[in-house]
């Protein structure tokens, strides 16, 4: 019975992640021609020793309507570092020069443009035996190969289901912004657990530290990692794949899986719209600000460790800081929000000194109080009552901010003036703010029905 | 130099401390009288055994001022303990029966009275060998006659300032109410250090869980009490006279004794007005109600119970409690009052589910869960913000107060209609509640100068 519920639901979503026939072709006629283009201007270059796709595309597994064709440049592995960052971009920019080319940086440069509406990356890589890794990229072109000679096509769809599940729940993408699961990752669980109910199924038992491999590993390797889900890369298997899923997404993950296991749909398989309760407005403090541009994981990693640094400052001044988040348009506006018990403190509060028995100590405290009250306690220490220093989260959050280096607000990063208000002000949010309070005063209606 | 300030200071504080010889003469002639009454009253009374006077009125350390007289009937030991109770009634009541006689308890039943303004009590004890104790008093004559021939009349008049260095600082008095030093263990602390100076210069080095015994003691007994200070009784080393001393009063000693060696001053033999911060009235709430007349420990045994029972709930609930007390006029008027950070508390709270990788935890958690938002959250937990049941201290004490037993009020000792506001209200005080509301909000000034 559940099993047809399944098949039948799989069967509806499999409609929205296979690509139509003539998405495929317009995309692989996209593809060739830019192949095309790289082998010419690579034909001159004696270092280059192929060109490759590699990525989703190469393998398969990409999601209608969200192809990216990765094209990789297989470079002599004696070119010195300089060479190879070199021939990379200029074979790229060259190579599309037509398409309007933008340098982008991931582990190192690359190229980017877009043809005819799909988006093409020239990537750099050394040609180099597996395990002799120079470059970051080194790895994909084995990538591609492990999952092209492990996955048949209806292996592939499968990935395409786990994929698309995984966007539904707001936890595909490898990205800091999102620290959820690649498409490698997807591919892997797949190869691993065999369809999406297998890796759902395993999803669901999945506990803290659980190490997931396709193959034998080695535990003293995986016990070197520390993150909520261990995935070792079949290509490498001193690399673990977890390192970027954090622990929410990893939670997010069981709990969906769960909830889909429980009560199968194809809700899951379209993102749905968070249950957002505006009555928590009012307890969201946002700060908007401008910043630099930085790549988007530069900026996205220095967003949320500034954020993070806020909060605890926040809570070490007495405030209950329930979920901090952060938010960017990747350009220059970026925003921080946090959900506060309160944004109010209470004015007085207590503070105790020493135990009475340590006398210089008591003396210390008493003559530095300012005290309201003070009197010997029952722990026998000195208790006071002294006025609040900070008692609202804004003038506290603007004080911080007027020393970021010292309260850990990533260096040089914010630029212009800063906002600072409540969720339940009129002042009128910007979207990418808006975006940050609604994320943090949501229910993902979707896994908690 | 300080030396002589000391000696200059306790020169006048003694005129405060030593009776008059007019005042002397009278409560003589007063003690005479009543303890000639006692005896006729005894003569036809075979049990009796002696009538004999104890207490600081035989020691010679009564405050000017401030003369109880004790009247100690011996019993035959071998009387019933039925027997023995009826007697004391008996003989006191008789004896002074012209006085309007009162019956007392303490730990068994005595006789008041009060003759010329100065109050008799007629006590009953077992005429026993020292250390073959039948009843709580039988002790008192031991102690009597080991203070007489411990100390000589300068001792004594040591004893009478630190008894009056012991009221000033508000710690003087072994009731429950108190929790302070008595007088017998004034007149112990002098015999082990010879002088107020002597003692005061001990107590402000006194650690927690300090021994103070003249004589040599057990250690293995010792290490059995568990009172911030453990003070051994000279007539019977097997007995803690710390046991009634809270850490507040201990604690209170020792800053209090720092205090006055740093910088003598007459001023702490005499009490001094608190420093009251009337800034604090609104953080105070005050539970005012009438309470059935039982003996003064015993009421003020179940009031600070129950006192310390409510701020507990209170701090449950997420209340800060700063400081409790309570107060009765020791016939029918009671109060309770907290200083709290605040008296209302934000109206969200957040609630942690268990590890999300307990699956059905976590599955019967979200379901009884009714929160305002909830997602999985960084420590691999289910988090929701819910609301707070209890907002408001004043609602929350009533609620605690319509089902005392469940909540650790004393059963059966609130009569009546209760009455629960701030202290920030219009309302009036009543003294009795003032008092305890202005104790709340106060710094001994004395102490901490």
């Amino acid at each position: 019975m559940t099993d047809n519920i399944i098949q039948d639901v799989l069967a509806k979503a499999l409609v929205l992640c296979n690509p139509t026939a003539a998405e495929e072709k317009k995309i692989t006629a996209v593809a060739e021609e830019a192949k095309k283009l790289v082998e010419q201007q690579s034909r001159t270059t004696p270092e280059v020793r192929g060109v490759i796709f590699g990525g989703s595309f190469a393998k398969g597994t990409w999601l209608r309507g969200d192809a990216d064709i990765d094209i990789f440049v297989k470079i002599d592995p004696s070119a010195s570092e300089d060479k190879f960052e070199k021939l990379g971009i200029e074979i790229g920019k060259t190579a599309l020069k037509k398409y309007r080319p933008r340098l982008r940086y991931s582990d190192h440069p690359y190229v980017e443009a877009t043809v005819r509406g799909t988006r093409i990356n020239i990537v750099p890589c050394y040609d180099v035996q597996k395990g002799q890794w120079k470059s970051a990229a080194d790895r994909s072109p084995f990538h591609t190969q492990y999952i092209t000679e492990t996955l048949d096509a209806a292996g592939k769809e499968q990935v395409r289901l786990l994929k698309k599940f995984l966007k539904s729940t707001g936890i595909y993408g490898a990205e800091i912004s999102t620290g959820g699961f690649s498409g490698y990752v997807s591919e892997v669980l797949i190869a691993k657990y065999g369809s999406l109910e297998g890796a759902l199924a395993a999803a669901a038992e999945f506990k803290q530290g659980q190490v997931v491999s396709v193959g034998d590993y080695d535990s003293d390797v995986a016990k070197g990692f520390s993150s909520p889900l261990v995935i070792i890369d079949p290509v490498d298997p001193r690399r673990n794949l977890g390192t970027a899923i954090s622990p929410e997404s990893a939670g997010r993950l069981a709990l969906a899986a769960r909830a889909f296991l429980r009560n199968p749909s194809a809700r899951f398989f379209a993102r749905q719209k968070p249950d957002i309760n505006k009555r928590l407005y009012r307890n969201v403090l946002v700060v908007e600000f401008s910043h630099r541009e930085r790549s988007p994981d530069t900026i996205w990693g220095q967003l949320k460790r500034s954020a993070n640094s806020l909060a605890k400052q926040l809570e070490l001044a007495g405030f209950t800081v329930f979920r901090t988040t952060c938010n960017t348009d990747e350009k220059k506006s970026g925003a921080f929000a946090f959900l506060l018990e309160s944004l109010v403190l209470p004015e007085y509060m207590m503070r105790r000194g020493p135990e009475i028995a340590r006398a210089k100590d008591t003396e210390s405290f008493v003559k530095a109080a300012r005290p309201l009250a003070m009197w010997a306690d029952r722990e026998m220490r000195v208790s006071t009552i002294v006025e609040r220093k900070a008692v609202d989260a804004r003038q506290l959050v603007k004080t911080l901010l007027g020393r970021p280096e010292a309260n850990g607000i990533a260096r040089d990063m914010i630029t212009g003036r800063v906002k600072i208000y409540s969720g339940s002000g009129r002042r009128r949010l910007s979207g990418m703010a808006k975006e940050a309070v609604d994320e943090l005063v949501s229910t993902e209606s979707l896994i908690f029905r």
